[in-house]
């Protein structure tokens, strides 16, 4: 039984110690293989092209808070995407601060100081003013407990459109109803078959006119045109972005010096070294005593 | 008994109806005042020169949330500020996305954003991040429990000392080790003869180096000169200004430009009409009971 660690040196100094101190054989890159068989588990962004060399992997990590850019796993192998309490903490405090960014008129405003200009608009309040979470697991949950303390209105939306601590949570058939009272749009989804390209043109003309949009789920989610179109109509006011397609986004791309739009490079989160080798030994510990393991993704649900 | 009223149309026209419906006599401006011996209080953004026209004054309320512009009152006259709970919300939800801005980087990313920079930077925790907070009244105290929600380390500074609700709040003569432990200093204090250019080098060097400003106080806090030098000198890291000296900042000011620096023209809250009424109308029903005025200030104080 060995773990196999493809990540970088600097993560591997953080975990290397810390598999020790729990006696767990920790090998870092394929080439420090000499015996593929004792590797069970294995850690990893992308999986290498040939996960059969392992005939005894049971358990591969995803060292992301996402996994929509695995491939299949072969029979057997149990998929887990990484959970650290610092990811959801992150990426909540990127979602409350664009949220209140647009909310605030920030784009207005930080265009107007290129200009040297000193006008002010009206202050709008967080009360009345109606955010929709689409996406409502450990993060989106965490953003809507957040959001609803500073007394925005919040409702989520979420494939089972199971309830949230106090917050209105519609189901995929209520998507219609959720969108029409969202005056700022928050998407935190998983990417899967049934999500890719959600924000679309369709989408948007379902939000109450000149509604904000805070998108922190994938690149894939969003149709850039379909956002440059709401924005030039005046579907919506403004936009920020923390995941674009492509990735990167390229230099001349209209939506860097788009004013109505705040672009950050795919930073809501990172994973915390030692918060990830915790959570994998956690998933090491479970899979030995079969249980269920923490992260576990349900690969027909694709999250 | 009566009330003058000198502010906007677009106000008077929302307190109007909502002291008709109170019983209470409502004069809007001084040109429609017959009798001056019937004027008891009066509201307005400044006092008109001569106060001594009316006879019969006894309270006279600011239309902000800080006195500081007001004269001294003549003898026998109540100063008070306007107390709203949307004000400490909406200076509240300012001071929270400031500090998540400066937290985050976002100088840097809007900054990069203008290149068509795809380049992300290590991502900090609110956990471990130390937020000072100078001034701990009604806004101080939301502001601290907000981000102490958000896993802020918070602590906070004021005259008293008095704590506030789980956060720890050193008196005046512990400034020094307030500042030696704020990442983030968030100013909210009342402009007096004692805090007046407490923004300045000497204050900035007590900081941890490469700390961060967030200022939401009045713009006569704040060495603007000093300020540049800090940050030149990376004694700061960045700032974000609500309040400038002077308002509004001439077209032409540095600070407009600086991309470690953004500024919004002083817009941290304003008062809904409707609320501002209804703590007006509850000073008029204290000061006729003789009960102590909501938001009334002590002038030797001056807050």
């Amino acid at each position: 039984m060995a773990f196999l660690f493809l990540s970088t040196p600097e993560r591997a100094a953080v975990w290397g110690p810390m598999f020790e101190d729990a006696g767990e054989r920790f090998i870092v890159g394929e080439d420090a293989v000499t015996d593929p068989a004792e590797i069970t588990h294995l850690m990893c962004w992308l999986p290498p092209k040939d996960l059969g060399r392992y005939p005894n992997l049971k358990v591969v990590i995803g060292s992301g808070a996402g996994v929509d850019h695995m491939p299949k796993m072969p029979e057997g192998v149990t998929l887990v995407r990484t959970l650290a309490p610092g990811i959801d903490e992150m990426v909540r405090d990127w979602v409350v601060m664009a949220t209140l960014m647009l909310h605030r008129n920030m784009p207005t405003y930080v265009q107007q100081a290129r200009a040297g200009q000193w006008q002010s608009h009206a202050v709008p309040r967080a009360r009345g003013t109606r955010v929709g979470i689409m996406g409502t697991g450990r993060i989106g949950a965490l953003a809507a407990r957040t959001l609803a303390d500073m007394e925005f209105d919040v409702v989520g939306w979420s494939r089972s459109g199971r309830p949230v601590e106090g917050i209105q949570v519609f189901a995929s058939d209520g998507l219609d109803d959720f969108l029409a009272q969202a005056d700022i749009l928050i998407c935190l989804l998983p990417l899967t078959d049934e999500t890719r390209g959600i924000l679309n043109e369709t989408l948007f003309a379902k939000l109450p006119h000149g509604a904000r949009l805070v998108h922190a789920g994938r690149g894939a989610h969003l149709d850039m045109d379909a956002l440059k179109q709401a924005l030039d109509d005046g579907v919506l006011t403004s936009a920020m972005l923390d995941v674009t397609a492509p990735e990167p986004l390229p230099e001349n791309h209209w939506a860097w010096r788009d004013p109505r739009v705040f672009i950050t490079p795919h930073i809501a989160a990172n994973t915390d070294a030692a918060e990830g080798a915790r959570h994998a030994l956690a998933v090491v510990r479970a899979s030995r005593e079969n249980a269920e393991l923490p992260g576990q993704v349900d690969q027909n649900r694709g999250y």
